[in-house]
């Protein structure tokens, strides 16, 4: 057994304890610190079980599942507490989790397995087709941001119907490049991808649905707790709605795919390290971004895409970086801590940011 | 006869329609879109008829006729509508045209291109020279911008001297590009775009420069009836001018230039269709927007080079795509989506935007 | 004798001229121009001096007094101004020096190369690394300047704990990046440097100590002089403190590298060229800013980095301008042109820029 299935065993025992420390009122911090240790193992294997569900029902099902099941955790937490009227952590969560990816995830993949590796290679053929895709995917979701804040003149309505237009142009892009990666061009994808999911054996797919929604049903569980209690818990810890939004929250809502990421990075397969973090990114601006926005007009909690400038600049600056990095398809550690320094100053920077009115 | 000539000898009905249209007051609306489709065949016969004469005089002569005569539809509308007042719209047709250019033309060209051929491939050798060339260039034209936006305290004189300067600029390393193209290093031009001129016939010459002429002034009188128009006409329409000059007004000067490269790419001369798209990018931010300011100040029209932040925003996202896409010299059906989506995106805000004091 | 060193000696008769011009008061424009002209030679010789000095000692120790004295004359320059609290010029000098070396020096070597070869290459591998440290570095030292600019609401105090942190942070990159360069990492550094390195003798060290010290001596007494006349100078000839910070400092400041840099790319060494132009930036970035910033804090003349939004721009666009230009391991003299167009252009909006509150 390895040392992350041990860890997660070791974490599950956080499902009791926070549902615990919910009913008896042990006090908001430990119901949030509670909950969002618990996510951590159910995330991980939810992933496992969609990718075992996956191998059973073949390519073309298995690839939907999980592209749809592949940022599932942030999406059921952005859920939540969207329905919750949290708008701005909502929002502050997708700026974070695509930040999070590209600097936190690749940098710490970079750092550690560089300190094995002298220097590590991938393939930049994957990297860049979803680099091209989550250019544009990232560019359009912050481009009401970037409309108030050259016209201060818009009216809330119209970021409203840009937000929704560019929502419903993401998705169409979206199922294109399905339709692109798993029938016109599956050999571009085909990389690295394919000797991590070589099964020896056949899944078992009854116990694994049953995984996947067990945990699906506990993570739902977990976040309305971790979402309940996160405005009183965040405040105690002095923290705002933003940095709890764009820092915290991906943390939890990406651990799985934090492990995953550096645990092959550190067996020196930066080809999927590498397309793990960047599709990753991908997907939230490009699926769960937009999937969001028209969620919040069906569940009457409008999201527009209007982020906080600030964030714009984040995300910019996490995009570029990523990019300028990763484009000669070499690592090494001190590529690493380029990027998790980035990721730092950002940190502190959105630590120092004050509360404005109109954000939480 | 191609489709093509079919087509443009069915438009060219539209000259004496759109005549008729205004010397009979069928109203603003009508007399603006027969104009309009009235422009398209003449640019198409203007461009055929510049490369012909070109072939005659001689590679140098030629290289600077094409030069200068590549982008005339737009300069003819433009300086029509500067000469009218029209200011507002003739810098929002700059923008537009740069914005047409790298994602309508190059994306339609991917796209139609990509359905046919899995992979298609260009040696990024001129598109990275043009490139270079475009990137200083648009940046150049929009210092005023960022100026004017990072420090409100500059008054309209400043701007229009750094206008002025930064045209001056521009038009000396245009004429420097033309040296670097047509004297010192030609080698790097010839690619792809030889084989297309070659001719096994000599062309005309007389032939060939009146029909230049002719459509020259066709083209001039089809803009004065197309601007006389295009106030009402959009207003009836509800279309804001900044939209009309960002979308519709270099749809029509531009549209030569989408024929050529869609066409090319579909037969899979991916070389000459990107350096057209890219070519003429470079062309309205080198030669054409500079050019403009010097003629604002002649005709006591003075246009600086302010334009409205989002245009600024607009632009730079159309260049980083670009830039990014096209960086490895391969193309397919996707990345004209992406190119496409971009535009669409871009599309609606311009929609969106509001009408500021400032603007027309 | 090479004509470089004659004109040294002929500069080094400016030592005693400007002691004179400041002693007998022959006026503040004659101190500052004679000052500045004076500091030329002498940062020349400190760059020859701590070559020679660096060769005995070993490469380690060698390769830190590299690094630590390769900007020593504008580090003077610098903390003479903070500690006469002209904190704003000293803020645009760090600007300054970064576009200067990206555009105006790399844009001189690429230009006068290219006259000279039809093509000159070199390898992309240590200008990549360095570009990577460097867009981290001038991304971090820019992040405050984005802050504010993006959310009007922030106290200085938040803006001095914001650098302060950044600060830190960028010291600690800069100690691992030369870890990475001199320990684990050499190979990467090896070329073209090393051969242009190679001593057949083995220098006096006590001669070159010594030169060395003579030399920060003066370079000092120089920079107190060339400070101490500045306002009155700058004024007298029309131009704004960030005009002054921003173009006439750096110019005096890095003329050693200038130096370097052009006669070296005279000689088709584009490597050392490039190497010298991308590494003083990513030093000054890395190194110089932070340090400005802990030691304003230690003199008691706190130096934020919130710099004018403008010079927020002008960097970003030599960082992109400078990338696009050198990414392909290529150049010739018409990208030298547009490296010198876009330092142009930038020079000229510095200039129209006007004085608003808060700027000296």
């Amino acid at each position: 057994m390895s040392g992350k299935n041990i860890l997660f065993l070791v974490l599950l025992l956080f499902v009791p304890v926070s549902i615990a420390a919910h009913y008896l009122e042990w006090g908001e911090l430990t119901v949030f610190i509670t909950a969002g240790l618990a996510i951590l193992p159910l995330a991980g294997w939810m992933g496992t079980a969609t990718e075992e569900v996956a191998v059973v029902v073949g390519p073309t099902v298995g690839g939907l599942l999980n592209a749809t099941f592949g940022n599932a955790t942030e999406l059921i937490i952005a859920l939540v507490a969207l329905n919750a009227g949290l708008v701005n952590v909502v929002k502050a969560s997708i700026t974070g989790s695509i930040i999070g990816n590209l600097l936190l995830v690749m940098g710490l993949s970079m750092f550690l397995g560089g300190l094995r590796y002298k220097e590590q290679t991938f393939q930049p053929v994957v990297a860049r087709v979803n680099a091209s895709s989550m250019n544009l995917a990232v560019i359009a979701i912050l481009l009401p941001t970037a409309m108030k804040f050259s016209s201060q003149a818009i009216e809330e309505k119209t970021l409203q119907n840009l937000s929704l237009a560019v929502a419903v142009v993401l998705i169409i892009v979206y199922a294109l490049t399905l339709l692109f990666s798993m029938k016109t061009h599956t050999y571009l994808y085909d990389v690295g991808v394919a000797e991590e999911e070589t099964h020896l054996h056949k899944p078992n797919i009854w116990l694994w649905t049953g995984i996947l929604l067990i945990c699906t049903l506990l993570v739902a569980l977990e976040s309305e707790m971790l979402v309940d209690s996160l405005e009183v818990a965040t405040s105690q810890l002095g923290l705002t709605a933003l940095f709890t939004g764009v820092i915290l929250v991906p943390i939890i809502g990406n651990a799985a795919e934090h492990a995953t990421a550096v645990t092959v990075a550190m067996k020196d397969k930066m080809d999927l390290s590498v397309s793990v973090a960047v599709g990753s990114s991908m997907q939230i601006a490009l699926f769960v971004a937009p999937f969001l926005v028209l969620a919040g007009w069906v569940l009457g909690q409008p999201m527009d895409l209007n982020f906080n400038p600030f964030e714009l600049v984040a995300v910019v600056v996490a995009v570029l970086i990523a990019n300028s990095i990763s484009s000669d398809g070499k690592s090494n550690w001190l590529e690493g801590v380029l990027l998790l320094a980035a990721y730092a100053v950002l940190g502190f920077a959105f630590y120092f940011l004050p509360v404005v009115d109109g954000m939480v």
